[in-house]
């Protein structure tokens, strides 16, 4: 090795915290309070370079993340950075193929979302250095890279490095045409912020007035703690937006599968548009008969997917309508290749779970690369949007009338300002400070 | 609350590590190299009573599993503990059900394996304060307390309560007789001591042969890093027991679903009686199509199998012969207890993952529960036995002529000697000291 060579001399992990529940935002069926948090990432390089991930937590156990985080870091420290940016498939399996911390998931929970922070912080890295948002950085490799980043080992029976490649080579052609679409329109939004389950009936419907006249053609509620009230808001929040306005309904894994058909039988005369995490995550065959049972109304899931080996099984059982991915839950930008790959092959849109810290920042870049390479439409397809804590990046997302702007500024999105990482830190930055008797 | 009535006190957890990569015992195609580990937990009260339990793991991310416990412990400690042993279902629910904690699994990973440790802590606590070992404990509970155990919300689609407790009702007219025969002649264990990969083929002949003849009528051999490896190993182990004796093969997750019917076709002949997991941990529908071709071999899986409901999925889609519960994997004993129900509803027998630290000395109780009061039989059940760190236990598992013998003792038998948590103490115990620059 040559011993001039930049290598990654250090990578940061900071445990920061916002107190959104004491305004209650975010609230739904199974998180009634929670502190919207982030261990954020930090890569640096022997020439000073840096790139930024992180993994979006609610609160109690951001800690842990971070330690999960740093148990990861020696795997990677000491790297070449042109090795690990030029081949980013293998710089995530070494992360996730640790003999001895796998056990930890394998490829699930702390240690996976911990992977997570890091492999997009070197996927930010790797864009800023390219001088590209890492949507245009991934739509303008050519197939055989994209392809070359997929772990396919537990894959192969539902997709192939050649029916991945087909995906691709199909989409090539309109590449240059969707992006200048994408750079001039943008891509469709919805919203989250209207619904959340701790707002009064006068907040909720005063809120979906306002995303209609903002231009938003889909909003979501919170659903599961409560049937009639359920039925209530749905009512009130379809009288509001009218007819044409999509409302999906979210119960955040509230039920079980038989218990699930039940309760959405008296929402179905308020058309809901989708039912999103109906029951565990983790209930593949579940997901498919509440599918079964409750058509028209589309099953939605993905939040809590933990890896693309889950994201296959719910494709293979016919158990969804719509996927939705995560820029935190599985490891990165590059098991999120794959799990577009595994969607276009099976036809299934993919609308990415968005909010929380830094969400919405990140997935954004992998729908529109989706758009541009590899489904090749955006119909159907809709990026969640919930409007808090986008203050706190230095690149924000732009939302006008409905839609994400297409991020033009380099990297991934989730650099935090460093006067809100001061802030925010848990449990030492003066936030926390003054809040700890009412939070904590 | 009684202000002098019995509380959790504290909730210790230190991170314990045995060197064993040295020796390789331990390595398969997944872990060349493990350090067998334990997040060690003990439970104190007021009074000064204690329980003890861990989660087990090989090596690094062992101080990550610390972490997880230390974030749970705010969620127990003050509980008067005699609501706590009273209904062990509602304390294992706390800890598993914090709606900001659980953002890290739910129900998986590093957070749901330090609930086990402390949910069989409480176990080991309440076990001792009786007089029992656990699974007489659990044998001689009511059935109806033990339904009271089971979080049925994600199950009731495969298991109601009302079909649990007829299952437990049908075995109650014979436990007393099923507990004396367990007290007289034990439970029949199987041995992988000779099956590692890193041991060389006259290591595994002996081995062998010293199990045959010390009455094992099962042994297990690690297969998946190398075929024609594999087929001389197998070759030589059949040659040495003889067509009678059960041969297991395990890959430990190294395959992909058509790579594994691949690669098990050469192995047919030598007679495997099962292959354990054969791919992803967390694939039912993969682990279903291997079943389908590999017949009649048996598929077993189990280890990394993160909860209940993927249990339940497996069971569901018919893709597993054998069901390989781990006692810290799932959240405990508690957990345990729904998914031996869960089997026993689909008949399929259960047939516990140990070795590790301690595994062996808390699944025998699980199984020896199930013979008594669940399934009612031992007809192909086997405990897995490996002959490495028992001596680390204050009550070690006694095996004779190839069975476990009923544990007398009162308690879980996750103790470890004091001494031994000073020296294997990591990393500040003398063993880490000396051997730093050797294992690290």
């Amino acid at each position: 090795m040559d011993p001039l060579a930049e290598v990654i001399s250090a990578i940061d992990a900071v445990d920061v915290r916002f107190p959104t529940s004491l305004s209650l935002d975010g609230s739904d069926a199974m998180n009634p309070e929670p502190d919207y948090s982030a261990a954020y990432v930090t890569i640096r390089t022997s020439d000073g370079d840096e790139g930024y991930g992180l993994a979006f937590t609610v609160g109690r156990g951001n800690d842990v993340e971070v330690a999960a985080v740093r148990a990861l870091v020696p795997l990677v420290v000491g790297m070449p950075v042109s090795d690990a940016l030029a081949d980013l498939g293998a710089f995530s399996r070494r992360l996730t193929g640790d003999s001895q911390l796998r056990w930890l998931g394998p490829d699930k929970g702390a240690i996976h979302m911990a992977a997570a922070a890091i492999v997009n912080a070197a996927w930010d890295l790797r864009a800023r250095r390219e001088g590209k948002p890492v949507w245009r950085l991934l739509a303008e490799m050519p197939p055989e890279e994209l392809v070359g980043l997929v772990d396919f080992r537990y894959l192969q029976d539902a997709l192939t490095p050649g029916e991945a490649l087909d995906i691709l080579r199909r989409a090539e052609p309109g590449r240059a045409a969707r992006q200048a679409e994408l750079l001039d329109s943008g891509f469709p939004a919805y919203t989250t912020t209207p619904g959340w389950l701790g707002y009064s009936p006068e907040k909720l419907a005063a809120l979906a007035k306002e995303a209609v006249e903002d231009g938003f053609t889909q909003i979501k509620l919170k659903v599961g703690a409560d049937l009639d009230e359920d039925v209530r808001r749905l009512r009130l929040a379809r009288e509001v937006v009218g007819p044409d306005v999509r409302i999906a309904i979210d119960a955040n894994q509230a039920w079980g599968v038989g218990q699930a058909i039940e309760w959405l039988r008296p929402l179905a005369e308020f058309d809901p548009y989708w039912i999103e995490e109906p029951t565990s995550p983790d209930d593949v065959l579940g997901h498919a008969a509440i599918r079964r049972a409750v058509a028209p109304i589309k099953v939605a899931t993905g939040e809590h997917t933990h890896n693309a080996v889950m994201f296959k099984q719910l494709l293979q059982a016919e158990a969804i309508d719509v996927l939705q991915l995560d820029a935190s839950r599985v490891a990165g930008v590059t098991e999120n290749v794959a799990i577009l790959l595994l969607a276009a092959k099976f036809g299934v849109p993919v609308c990415p779970h968005a909010g929380g810290v830094g969400l919405c920042e990140m997935v954004q870049h992998l729908a529109m690369f989706d758009f541009v390479a590899v489904s090749g439409t955006q119909t159907d397809r809709v990026i969640e949007y919930v409007d808090h804590l986008h203050e706190h990046f230095v690149d924000p997302v732009r939302i006008e009338r409905g839609r994400y702007l297409a991020p033009v500024e380099p990297g991934l999105g989730a650099r935090l300002h460093t006067e809100s990482v001061a802030r925010y830190r848990f449990p030492d930055g003066p936030v926390w400070q003054r809040d700890a008797v009412v939070v904590a």
